[in-house]
């Protein structure tokens, strides 16, 4: 709390100090923060004050800790800085990145200024670059770095040790290691821990492990953070479909890929569909649109029908409007339902808690849920109705037919919300489209349908 | 790919011989396996078959692997098998399990069973055991591990190592080392890495950062993996309130807490209140009624007033009834509309993408939407209307009515849902509470009382 407060005043203070163009001693302030915070300050000054100014600081920071907190960036404004600095200036950074966050600035600045940076690379990284630039996006091989540490089955754990001093500089991660035969195939991993706590002279190929956990290079990044979620491990070896070891994707590039994965399923759940991972305030007005319009659009239509039902009651409803007054209530609550148990089966679908097969036990449970629910609402309409509606010769039949739909409606929105993911889910239709909009629609369609027909039954018009 | 499909193979066969009482085949196919998924390999014989299997083949694994397995099950299958093996087996798998997951298991168990696995544990470690399950549910205190490296900021690298060498076994980590004053003070942290690549003979104390990051030991623990995905550390030392070091949290207990946050954000999103983290399948048809029931009750009270708006206009739709006919639509296009915004700011509230300062730019950003959706939404409408009720005499006044309600329906949604979570943000309240359900039922209210005006005016009757 203490720190969160410090940490807010110290914003605040080097803000006033850049509005005030003191940026020497908005530096000095700057280089008592750590890296992350660092970064989080030029994202403030680029919002709240401009680029230029954010770009003045950031050139006045040490270049070592420069390129720290260039990592820390957001990719949009990674790139809204490198549009402002010098060729010279962006080599230096692209160059001092580890690979994996080189590989992510990368990808995102525009092809004529990514060329001219692999001008100056190395012969041998820049193939390299080029390979890993070249993966299919969200696939294990953008979230993975070439630098791990190798090392040979027939060392002991002292020269091990040796090699991990020389080269642990420069990698990723020390804390696992891999050991790959002659033609690269990965044979065995072995911690750190491991190497630590045994003798010196035992040797790596009675240490490692052969049986571990491995990703395909094109694998999709949510079975990626699947795996790094359901093993525990710091990190897990990427290999291609000759089984080469071709590179390791470390824990910590995972929690992004979680939170990409649930923002696109929280989205998708209200019928946005938004393809970048942009921030809402950096998206325009018309991708805004265009992330909104179809499924709205989509589900409009989906009132035409209901709209037809009403048509075939249009007399009913003239000669006893009271009927509209529950239509939106029927509506409304049919909807509500549906959205629970959807969002329910949904989210248990991707934990991995319900199955296909488990359907029929989904539906027991809906089913005697929804009467519970059901027969309690409707109690309660029923009395609700025969007291304002006592002027009503019509009272009792009106309270009957709001009762009898409510319990129909509940039980049907429920069962619909419920099959309708796992359904989807078989058919390889992602279960999260079948949330709220789509569920409200169809359970709108047929709130209304059972209402009228019920009306038409009970009070004969 | 082929990974899964072998251990889905695997699991089937599995099943099969445990059907037909092969327990003896099972278990030496399951030792082909790794633990997680042994786990899961009794997880499904416990769901599928019953927990009498599941208890006979856990115990037959050896009690060193049987340990591990435990520890990779959820905790409500934890709960099922401790209460079908005998004490001893429960306190040989206590006592072996890693401190935190220890914690977790005791939490789990009735007071009379912990209580008796108490009695055999020492007594420095009783009382350990006894501080840490006070802790407050959902604490930082609940996830640490009070068994984390100290080192002594007086040794050499080379001590420190050699330290490490003999602890490293019982430590939850040894990728993280921590020194402390006299009074137990964290005064600063030094990776293995950092060891590993220095010299034999420099010192920790030259080694260490002292501008760590710290959680206190009562913080929540949504803030602690904000701390995790922020910083991207392996661990991260709790203190309590004087500063004192009590414990380490690493970064594999982070993923479960991202998921039941999550899961606890969706579920407020669709109007469910759920305390507990149990699965769908294994929560009691009374609590789904219990987690569900209050807010459709409170969501279907607010449709009093939409009736009440409808009943004001009872004559006119007796008059008119073909506009009962576009009512569900405009209700449900306002709905969706308000979800679409609602869902988008809940989601970057709680990513930080958007906070109340950005109230302005977010209402500016959705008014533009609103009004570009709305218009073409309007023209395909009134075309429609036109079409449809070519025979109405009143046709013309309709097609207005409807166009112009979906225009301000739109963008009042749009507004209504974009700005009340950014409210409820600043009031305190969770934003994830102002998500489809509240956000359609007000839209309801408002795109009928729209609907119902414009009526009276376009049509004057």
């Amino acid at each position: 709390m203490e720190e969160k407060m410090a940490f807010d005043d110290a914003l605040k203070n080097i803000l006033i100090l850049v509005e005030e163009k003191n940026y020497k001693l908005a530096k000095a302030e700057l280089l008592n923060l750590n890296y992350a915070d660092i970064g989080e300050v030029l994202e403030e000054i680029l919002e709240e004050i401009g680029i230029a100014e954010t770009i003045i600081i950031f050139r006045m920071l040490p270049k070592s800790i420069a390129v720290e907190v260039f990592s820390y960036l957001p990719a949009d404004d990674q790139v809204k800085i490198v549009n402002g600095i010098t060729d010279s200036e962006i080599s230096y950074i692209i160059d001092q990145l580890d690979f994996d966050d080189k590989i992510d600035v990368l990808e995102e600045l525009p092809a004529n200024v990514v060329d001219k940076i692999l001008e100056k690379t190395p012969k041998n990284e820049r193939r390299l670059i080029n390979t890993f630039l070249n993966y299919p996006e969200y696939t294990a091989g953008t979230l993975m770095t070439p630098n791990y540490i190798s090392l040979d089955e027939k060392w002991t754990v002292r020269q091990a040790m040796e090699h991990i001093k020389r080269e642990g500089m420069d990698t990723e991660t020390i804390y696992t290691c891999y050991v790959k035969s002659q033609g690269r195939k990965l044979e065995g991993i072995v911690s750190l821990r491991t190497l630590v706590i045994s003798d010196d002279d035992q040797k790596v190929v009675d240490l490692m492990h052969r049986d571990f956990v491995e990703i395909n290079v094109y694998e999709d990044q949510e079975e990626v953070s699947e795996k790094f979620k359901k093993y525990g491990f710091l990190a897990i070896p990427v290999v291609d479909n000759e089984s080469r070891l071709v590179g390791i994707i470390t824990v910590d590039d995972i929690f992004d890929v979680i939170e990409e994965e649930a923002t696109e399923d929280i989205e998708r759940m209200a019928g946005v569909i938004d393809k970048s991972d942009a921030e809402y305030l950096d998206i325009s007005v018309w991708q805004h649109v265009k992330n909104r319009f179809p499924w709205l659009f989509f589900l409009m239509l989906s009132y035409i029908f209901t709209g037809a039902i009403i048509s075939t009651s249009e007399e009913t409803l003239a000669k006893v409007p009271a009927l509209i007054i529950y239509m939106p209530m029927l509506m409304g609550t049919g909807g509500n339902s549906g959205s629970q148990s959807a969002t329910l089966v949904i989210r248990g679908i991707s934990l991995g808690d319900i199955e296909f097969k488990d359907g029929i036990r989904v539906l027991w449970k809906e089913l005697r849920v929804s009467i519970i629910m059901g027969l309690s609402l409707s109690a309660l309409n029923f009395m609700r109705i025969i007291f304002e509606q006592s002027d009503n010769p019509l009272q009792m039949q009106i309270a009957i037919t709001v009762s009898v739909a409510m319990i129909a409606i509940v039980t049907a929105a429920k069962c619909i919300g419920s099959m309708l993911p796992i359904f989807a889910k078989r058919l390889g239709i992602d279960p999260a489209l079948m949330a709220s909009p789509m569920i409200s629609s169809l359970t709108d369609m047929v709130s209304i349908g059972v209402y009228l027909l019920l009306a038409g039954l009970f009070l004969g018009v």
